[in-house]
This record gives C-alpha cells, structure tokens and sequence, in this order.
C-alpha cells in the first residue's frame, strides 16, 4: 500500500470517527447551546446524501463511512432540536 | 452530468459548507462549552491530511473542498481552546 492511500485512509479515519466524542459529550451533558443548528443540519443532510452517492455508486467505503458518520450526526441534530 | 454525480456534487457542497454557520456561531457568542476538544482536534486533522491526500494525488476536488473546510474547523478549535 503506497503512502498517499494511507494518509487517504488516516483521513477517512479520522473525520468519520471525529463526531463520536461530540454525540458522547452531547448525550451525557444536554448542552448544546453553543452548537448550530444549521451546521447539523446540513451536515446531516450532506452525509445522507454521501451515503445515497456511495450505495447508487457501489462504493463501499463512501457507503460505509457516511453511514457511521450519518448516525452520529443524527444523533447530535436530534437532540440540539430536543434541548435548544 | 448524471443523477449519481449531481447527488455527489450536492453532498460535497453540504458538508463542506456546513461548518461555516458553526464558526459564525462561535466567532458571534464564544460560546464553546458544548463543543468537543476532542471533536474539532480529530476533525481538523483529518481535513489536513484529506488536503494532503488531495494534493498529493492531484485531486482537485478533494484538496479544494478540505482546503475550505479546514479553515473554519480550524477556527472552531482555536475558539475552543481559548474560550474554554
């Protein structure tokens, strides 16, 4: 495996596991007042849509990759809706 | 242009923009608490090396895109460790 395929996949790595600390500092704290609602959702919305581009393309790790990060951000989204 | 890559272009265009609305927020309230370190810091090092992927397989959109999207991460975390 060449060195810009791993820098491509520490990338990937690292941007699709990035929202996990946040959804877990989210749900144990309820604090979400310094968070946009309108970066959530159209981060949401652009990660669903990633996902649809990864499966109509047969692209696994797009696939795979947007569906992790779309269910943390879903998670972040509904409850910045829930506790604004 | 066919249905797949507009949903691409779409997507791209979602989550690239999306952290632009976050880091007005930031930039307006200073508002961090709900913010995770964590987050921004994993976040901002995954967009440098997705650049760095970009730029090293000659990849126009991708170092584009991260390129953007670094800059206003970057300043969501800079905000976060100065006003946390």
């Amino acid at each position: 495996m060449d060195i810009i395929t791993i820098i491509g996949l520490v990338a990937a790595g690292c941007t699709t596991t990035s929202f996990i600390p946040q959804a877990i500092k989210t749900i144990r704290t309820k604090n979400t007042s310094g968070i946009s609602l309108a970066m959530y959702s159209l981060f949401a919305l652009g990660t669903l849509l990633w996902l649809l581009f990864g499966i109509f393309s047969s692209n696994l790790p797009v696939s795979l990759a947007n569906a992790v990060t779309l269910v943390f951000a879903s998670i972040i989204l509904v409850y910045k809706i829930k506790y604004r």
